[in-house]
């Protein structure tokens, strides 16, 4: 039955908790971390594989030592088409930023590596997680080890980074926490398919019959999605119906073509927002999808993660180091105001790109309004280039 | 039973049919314009008074004699107020342009004396207004003048510059037209008071309490707005409970204070946006409300039909003098184009400035975030500013 003592037990071993970890170890911050999944249950998860400029720097941290320089792609844009016409977006040009494509599951691997070099203990496919004493200046997190051993980490400060669906959220009294949440009238089909790129950026296509993302991951494995109706079933779509649906959605006049190849992999994405206020109670400290889920359109998933982490580190290192517990007293303001605008930015290329058969018919012709009028302004691609890069950190 | 040929006629004497007829007139063109409310009742009907720089630039057409630059207000920005916290945007320095104040009202009067001064028909107050042989290149107008007599007037092209309950739309068939409407779910109560200016500018304010416009009219009539629920009755509202209200929506920590005086108009405005498309149809053109129809929000709706105005009035004369009918043919889609974009900024500013008490609580923390967004960039404030100064006509 071990009981561990640390400064700041970590809830979820996925990038944004893993992220933490490091860089108050780096500042000689003691944690200890679990996750309800094993190591090659993170490692094989495909999420989001575009990273802002700030959320790079954060994996440059020293003793990370990343593959992001090296196995991740710089992508100076992306290209937004609309009913067939490209209309492409130079971020260096637009906001002096580039992004970078690195999948999710690589930064997991890079974090977990780096972590598993401190020395510092990570307890996978834990079970029966559960915080106690979070209004207290002691708080534990209780769970049942791979073993079957009950284990105990009492800390000083619980972060719980544990996803949309981890425990954390919940240890916040009903009373003071405000969840709020939206449904879209559309899921994503996802595909993985072993073909080389399409194209050299992302390529974001509104065409009549839907939204299409055309994205990549490697030189020989690439990832697309398409809009579909919720409750979607993937199996009702065979490989051929699956390229048809794809390339017509992205067909123009300027002949552009989908490089094709054998499906690997075949999902259907739920489609929702979701942010929790406070991010804070007591000694409990909320990060990434555990307190805000946003859709995939704006690629904001991981980076507001990251984001939250970018405050709530220094944060826990002056209160624990320098005694001074100000910037930790604010984190879920700080925090709140970006996730505020991510989500905005996210349901604003939601809403732009997709067609919507529940709205109606001004509602339709309005957001294709809305992409000319951004695309049609250089301030409107700078402005949109500043969302889709990140905003400063902090 | 006067009959009456001309170049072009003109249904709709306000300020786009009159401006029309004027840019028409410079160049030669002739024109007849009916109208059936009276001189009297056009000039005393308060509308928008926000021009566009672009707007201003056609009242300075030869002829006009517009006392826009002396009665009218050079406004170099507005002001948005989030929970009673100002932000300035200066437009000079975010998109090199101003915006003018100079009510409709008197647009009008301007228009209509450069309307006399050229001798060409102008008939007041006519009834029973109609248009045949649209489809011909001989089409007529045909009504009853204020003294009886029935009024046939037949043009190569017939403008209609008649609002959105005149009559030229309908004449469009219902098999090629398409009415694009959305109803807000809020009312704007205007009133007219006699006070000084309380700010230099236009001041939009979104607070808990709802949005608010504090306007000005002159420097000793002042126009002001707040938002009511739809089916507000004026009588209900006492000179003292409107004042209150309106400082609750615009007090703030700067302790900014409204000047108040005696209401000398009350009057609670519908909100909607409307489209019909196409703009155009046989010898027919639609110009202004009669194709579309704005909130006020974005005071995007004199400088619409001033814009339609610009693509029109070249386009005729250049099908009319130099036989060249191309542009014509190409005036709904150059002019729909920007109605779009003009009818999603009144949206996005209306949706970002109001508090709607349908939307869920996610809605409105993410048109907070919008808002927030948009104002803490400075991208995001050259694209406000462009989209409020205007984009370039035509």
């Amino acid at each position: 039955m071990p009981q561990l003592q640390t400064d700041v037990a970590i809830v979820g071993a996925g990038p944004a908790g893993l992220m933490l970890a490091h860089l108050l170890h780096v500042a000689g911050i003691d944690s200890v971390v679990i996750d309800n999944r094993s190591h090659d249950d993170i490692a094989t998860t495909h999420r989001a594989g575009i990273l802002e400029a700030a959320s790079v720097r954060m994996l440059e941290t020293p003793g990370i030592d990343s593959r992001v320089h090296t196995a991740g792609h710089r992508h100076d844009g992306i290209d937004i088409r609309v009913d067939g016409i490209s209309h492409p977006l130079h971020f260096p040009d637009l906001v002096g930023e580039s992004v970078w494509l690195y999948p999710q599951n690589e930064i997991f691997v890079d974090l977990a590596a780096a972590r598993a070099r401190t020395g510092r203990p990570t307890f996978h496919s834990v079970t029966d997680t559960r915080l106690s004493a979070i209004d207290s200046e002691s708080p534990s997190v209780h769970a049942v080890t791979e073993d079957g051993e009950q284990l105990t980490i009492t800390a000083r400060y619980v972060v719980g980074a544990d996803g949309s669906r981890g425990p954390s959220r919940a240890s916040i009294p009903d009373s003071t926490r405000q969840r709020y949440f939206h449904e879209y009238p559309f899921a994503w089909f996802g595909i993985l398919c072993e073909a080389p790129p399409s194209h050299e950026v992302l390529v974001y296509s509104r065409s009549p019959r839907g939204f299409a993302l055309i994205s990549q991951r490697s030189e020989s494995v690439q990832r697309m999605y398409f809009q579909t109706p919720p409750g979607t079933d993937a199996a009702d779509w065979s490989d051929d119906r699956i390229w048809s649906e794809l390339q017509a959605r992205v067909a123009g006049p300027d002949g552009f073509e989908l490089k094709t190849g054998p499906i690997i992999d075949k999902t259907v994405l739920p489609f929702r927002s979701a942010v929790t206020e406070p991010m804070q109670h007591g000694s409990l400290f909320l990060a990434g999808d555990s307190a805000h889920t946003v859709p995939p359109t704006g690629a904001k998933g991981l980076n507001l993660a990251f984001a939250d982490v970018a405050v709530l580190a220094p944060a826990l290192i002056a209160a624990l180091r320098d005694a001074d517990a100000e910037a930790l007293a604010g984190y879920s303001q700080t925090a709140v105001a970006r996730v505020w605008k991510a989500q905005n930015f996210s349901y604003q290329m939601t809403r732009m790109l997709h067609t919507d058969e529940t709205a109606d018919p001004f509602e339709t012709k309005r957001s294709l309004g809305e992409l000319r009028s951004i695309l049609g302004s250089e301030h409107g691609r700078r402005y949109l280039a500043e969302c889709y890069t990140g905003w400063p950190q902090g």
